[in-house]
């Protein structure tokens, strides 16, 4: 029985959802001699989210982007937390629709996801800069 | 201390919210060893997903089903990646808004739900077919 | 290695998003003795919701609260579970938008959020009453 932790802080990317599969694995070469066991990747922002999707076509992420605009518009008129820019309250919400945290199970020293599944992170802020990640992972050796 | 893991396929089921929790425990009978953890479910897909609600009355699935179609609509203009189908895009949203997986505490061998919660499957392609989970229980035995 | 679990009960809350890290913390101190692992915190209930977000400005729970009665309406029209109030449907929707857990890292026994980072109760019905919370914490000590 084995568990890892480590914090990795993702370089800052522009507003929208992107694909950071590869620089999970590739921060976290520990993971491997898990048998069976999970990984968690766990944002701790409050205006950035994590979530699973489509890793091949691109404009999967456009139109999560476009999607989400729309779902959480910045002129919302009832906000009242609205100082830090139109883009911060909306940031906080998107961030709980999506969550800050994924959970994926690890077989055999594998991320055991889907052919098609793979990382986003969402960055709501149109600045919201570097992002820090806390990557536990845990199961048998 | 006890790491299982098991990949199941459900039957395709139609488009919509569908009950699974009794399949879940069925066919992981090894769970019952463990007496305080944690069972992880996970879809391996990204036009589905998983969610805990309401495990009595089926309107609430109806109105699961109707409420996510109004939210997330199939005409929305903006969309660019159509070219599976209208219900194609739609998909991966409910799938990220609902999420990949569930993560429900074991106490002494059981699913420590509340008596009025299942784990639902979100079914949200029209012709989704057969579905891979992955189930993962840990704890101490 | 070390697998901890804990039932508290919350007292009843109003209706909105309410910051509960405090409460949480303080009633499970046996957490304090993991070094490396994981919290979950699991709400037994399916018309309340958990989520993490901003802790410091009350503004943002109440921008919350007003943009998710927006979100999903008393009133949608197709709604058809109505007979526990208009209150109801949409209680259950917003429990299944945000979840009915967190996982949030422990590292050196204590829970490693972001400096912004809280544990929000989402309360979704008008007079929900004590909510039940299942806490199971587990890592390496």
């Amino acid at each position: 029985m084995e568990f890892l932790q480590k914090e990795i802080k993702l370089p800052g990317y522009s507003r929208g959802f992107h694909l950071i599969t590869q620089q999970i694995v590739d921060n976290f070469p520990e993971m491997r001699k898990i048998r069976k066991g999970m990984l968690q990747v766990f944002i701790q922002h409050t205006s950035a989210g994590l979530t699973i999707n489509e890793n091949a076509d691109p404009s999967v992420r456009t139109d999560f982007d476009s999607f989400t605009d729309e779902l959480v518009p910045e002129n919302f008129p009832r906000f009242i937390h609205t100082y830090e820019g139109p883009d911060d309250m909306p940031a906080h919400i998107k961030s709980s629709i999506f969550g800050c945290s994924v959970q994926i199970p690890i077989t055999s020293g594998r991320l055991n996801l889907g052919t098609w599944q793979g990382i986003y992170l969402g960055e709501f802020r149109n600045r919201g800069g570097s992002r820090r990640l806390v990557l536990t992972a845990f199961g048998s050796i």
